[in-house]
């Protein structure tokens, strides 16, 4: 880790120099690209264990395959930093995941190396499928290449897109990348399946072509192997799940030897066979022995120190809303044996960690497998529990029907703690949980709450306990609560009922969410200015408390409403409900503040919410734009009796 | 079929009558049984050819289990007619599918035999499982049962159920109706798998056990397997898929021999054993020839003639817009060779069936993979074909990540085709498209269309086909269109860009979809009664013709949106519009007019829109509720100027 010096690496400065390297000099240059990575991430943090599992890979697939001619797409694309750094982007890879700089995951308008984006799992056989068959279709002849790890294997929209691929012809090569940890160690049948295909030492060669690839695997690999006493060695004898459903079956190959990668993939980029799969082992972190040594905890990083795998982790001024979930349910579940509560493969992300601690056998982590989290959530439900279904704001987008179909229209009481709503940073935009208000809030009779801090949201868990009438959902965001004192238990909160925080005179600002203590300062800052300014808080963004958005609007010269979502959400119900009440009818000043119609890049949460346009600077400007037309300071009332008269 | 005679069916009130009955009884009660079931839908139409298909299944099912203390879970639900008749909804299964009626699928508020309500495919694992977890945590006994065709096992949910169900070990068994036919002819490696196991002639016994299940299969079972050339004999020795998936795996078994199921479950539900699936083979339509020998025309049909199968088909006065759909398309990709289309498993419901018959290369069936298949399109797009990807619009929630992460966040020009957009009558809720506008109009920049007729369907392929600047839908309802002519050719269209339709002076319909000619029956109406109406076509959901809703709303006194849609769509969106621009504030009275926010019955469409209040009628009659305060006839430009003079 001393020596900084990069001698290869230097001389790439696209994959045509890699290609013109010797062989044995890659072994080398897979150490540079992977001293380069520790040391930017080291700076800009990011996901660390991912990208070092697959650096031998990524110089062996660009080795080996015409990039970008040929495509390479990565699954997730969270392993992609050795790539980016091969591919024309490594004076930008201390830019990662800052504004402007490059993104986390793969991101077609970055590179032409990256034909496919990505940041949700399990996509890349499909987008890979779709690319081989216009390539057929268009006569070319290039590769098509994804790679995928072991976890994204167990989505169920990995299997739609083997079950699919295994029944055509078209020449796909599928790369396994069997880490034996995704985001969390891995569950399931498939991760179960796996290591026995290791335990098992069967080495197969390409049927058609005859050659054997019979190379030793490491020791360290056989170590991996779990429920290795179940293994029967007739089990795959004569074929595997992948041969199966229709691939040809390479592996399992150490991932870090290039000696090994290398004529197996020359071998596949030869064959003119329809889908293989290249099943290749790797450890997540190799190379850097923080990372090896903890890969759970390394998989997301702050900057660290290099020499310690220390993590500089700003002083945290509140607890994060995930870990207030967390704790919460721990206390309520005492109290209640029916709560138990369900991941898909984010115990961690979603606090679930913590409830596991106390109640393992209350805790169900099935998988990279959101449908099915939710259905069988419901499953749960329909026999009297009262299952906790925790799921980020975007990964939910997976589950969509299953949450209308299943859940909604059977009215079965599944609460679902929506984690990372709103904009979430570093990750960008395919992790912003931008459109749960609009895609739930369509949906007959369910419940939707979002907490404006963490006290409230001690509230809306036990009001979930409390609700076992239909689904009921709360949402809030990343990060860190506001610093409000958290009471002993949380109290349930009356259904569709919201608070005013605030009284004022002129201006109401109707807050969904934790933009609440932006919707406090920007009342201070108006109320200076001469615009006294009530400020709510809904709680409910469905139902709607109509009563108190009447009132809002009766009182006041100017009702906003403010959240952290897309058009289509809480704000569109408020305006719903004042056009179909006929107060819209008398003249009455409404906006809904809601994240713009389009897509934000990674960046800072404050900056985004800047350039969002939904900060405390953002709502006083909307405020003065719209009431300097009535700066004469005329009260709605006296208006609405002008226009009685005239009207009469 | 003469006989119609009863006699053991009309003894059983319950399920318990049915298992007081001799086993050597069952084959006549299964008769009796598949005999009502042609009946009743000769009558109501329905779901024909799958429920004939498990006849036989189903009283063996139920003669064995101790239902519904049992759990017994019908994957989609169109198959269990039969268990309607043994649940004791006998007496009313001539109402399946009518209003106050059956429903055509199982309904958790239907009976204490369905504990777990279907529509959409693939639910029943994973529901099933979480049963069964609920089950061993309160320490209960009894047994939970998912009966899953092999199309649905197709699709990802099934499989990620089966991964996390594989890994624990929670008692639950699963029965694969292998019928060799779905809704279509089945797809994809999974089909061909199963057809080499019924093809390999090997049976199994329950591995503990050790019993041999050891009954030959009747020869037509065989001559349903496929590929069967492919099939190498060490292609299952020592372990099925499903075996390696962490199930136990029974069969296959001949699922129209009672003497061969029977002790089968008998088994299977003596077992402690973990998860196991009992492979059982069935026919579609068994027992009625018109629907054995063409299973993909009787898998829904109307009411119909039993002698002959003969459907009693309305007339028709105009194309549907399926039909409308499928050949407008054909006539596209003859001049443009990059117009290919996906389906998932609906190639006649979608009216690619049309298209595959003109270009069955440039047609992909993925199978029940409504995933894959968007991602597959958006692969497709990203290599500069014009992806044309049909699903129904109920359907297409189970993509919706998969749209807004690989379609529209990437800009990729796949273009939706989105059928039984709206009500859809007789499937009642769980296929009504109700929510695509919202679920769809929240994400950034996706043009989002719906036809107002069979001829605007033509020019919105059309527009479909030209645009490439990114992602393009068009919804449209089932059914027929309104008898239009319809033009030679589609013209594009501009995008965003609506039409005035009828011109009026003081009541403006602003309408979007099919509900066009309900809006200009309205205006008849309202002009009639002296309120001189305005009717527009709206033609875009997003982006909206904010020239257009300003004008209408300048120009009149009461501006009125209509679509068929859940709130959230595109009312909202014309109300956010006059919100911002500040319309509102000058008094406009505006209403959106949506579908309620409740879940619809099953019914004819004509009484769906009359329930949810979306016909001329509902139209005037808002349109009269909000008016007469005006009825003195001034005109807004007119109250406009009296304001401004009271406020300067």
């Amino acid at each position: 880790m001393s020596d900084n010096r990069t001698p290869l690496l230097d001389k790439i400065a696209s994959t045509e120099d890699l290609r013109r390297l010797d062989k044995s000099d890659l072994p080398s240059l897979a150490e540079e690209v992977r001293h380069e990575m520790i040391n930017a991430v080291s700076v800009t943090g990011g996901h660390l264990g991912a990208g070092l599992g697959v650096v031998e890979l990524t110089v062996a697939l660009h080795y080996v395959f015409d990039t970008p001619r040929d495509r390479l797409i990565w699954d997730v694309g969270h392993q992609a930093y050795p790539h980016k750094i091969l591919t024309g982007r490594r004076d930008r890879i201390r830019t990662l995941r800052q504004k402007g700089g490059l993104s986390g995951f793969t991101k077609r308008e970055e590179s032409e190396y990256d034909p496919f984006g990505a940041g949700h799992s399990s996509t890349s056989i499909s987008a890979a499928l779709g690319m081989a068959v216009a390539r057929d279709y268009t006569e070319k002849a290039h590769n098509v290449i994804a790679v995928i790890g072991d976890g994204a294997m167990s989505a169920g929209m990995a299997y739609e897109a083997m079950n699919n691929a295994g029944a055509m012809d078209s020449r796909l090569i599928v790369v396994l990348n069997d880490n034996d940890m995704s985001i969390a160690p891995p569950v399931g049948a498939l991760s179960a399946y796996l290591s026995r295909l290791l335990s098992g030492k069967t080495y197969r060669g390409l049927r058609e072509s005859g050659k054997q690839i019979a190379r030793k695997m490491p020791r360290a690999i056989f170590e991996h192997a779990r429920r290795a006493e179940e293994m029967a060695r007739g089990f795959f004898t004569g074929g595997t799940l992948f041969e199966q459903l229709g691939f040809y079956y390479v592996g399992p190959i150490d991932g870090h030897n290039l000696s090994h990668l290398l004529p197996v993939l020359e071998n596949v980029k030869a064959s003119e066979l329809g889908p293989i799969l290249v099943h290749v082992v790797t450890r997540k972190g190799k190379g850097y022995g923080p990372a090896e040594a903890a890969p759970d905890k390394l998989h997301g990083v702050n900057a660290f120190d290099i020499v310690s795998g220390t993590q500089f982790k700003p002083k945290a001024t509140a607890p994060a809303y995930t870990k207030v979930f967390g704790e919460t349910l721990v206390r309520e579940a005492r109290d209640d044996n029916r709560i138990v509560a369900v991941t898909a493969a984010m115990p961690a992300g979603t606090g679930l960690d913590i409830f596991a601690r106390s109640f393992p056998e209350r805790t169900f982590d099935v998988g990279i497998a959101e449908q099915h989290a939710v259905t069988f959530s419901a499953g749960l439900a329909a026999e009297g529990l009262k299952p906790f279904c925790a799921i980020y704001s975007s990964f939910l987008q997976r589950a969509y029907d299953q949450i209308m179909h299943d859940v909604v229209l059977q009215k079965l009481p599944v609460r679902f703690a929506i984690d990372r709503a709103g904009l979430v940073g570093a990750d960008g935009p395919t992790h912003a949980g931008a459109y749960d208000l609009a895609y739930l809030g369509c949906l007959p009779k369910i419940v939707l709450m979002a907490p404006a801090d963490e006290a409230e949201l001690t509230h809306m868990i036990a009001t979930a306990v409390a609700f076992d009438e239909g689904p009921i959902a709360f949402r809030y965001p990343r990060g860190e609560g506001v610093g409000v004192a958290l009471p002993e238990r949380g109290a349930p909160l009356d259904i569709g009922r919201g608070r005013i925080v605030r009284e004022g005179g002129r201006v109401a600002l109707l807050s969904l969410g934790t933009r609440l203590a932006e919707c406090l300062k920007a009342a201070d800052d108006l109320t200076s200015r001469g615009l006294s300014t009530t400020v709510a808080d809904a709680r409910f963004a469905k139902p709607i408390d109509t009563a108190l958005i009447d009132r809002l609007a009766n009182e006041h010269e100017l009702l906003l409403t403010v959240e952290e979502g897309a058009q289509g959400g809480f704000g569109s119900k408020v305006l719903g409900h004042l056009a179909e009440t006929g107060a819209l009818d008398r003249g009455l000043r409404v906006r809904a503040m809601t994240l713009p119609d389009r897509f934000l890049d990674h960046d800072k949460p404050e900056a985004q919410y800047e350039t969002a346009g939904l900060n405390a600077r953002a709502i006083v400007a909307k405020v003065l734009e719209i009431l300097p037309r009535m700066s004469e300071g005329r009260s709605r009332g006296g208006l609405g009796v002008v226009r009685q008269i005239v009207l009469t």
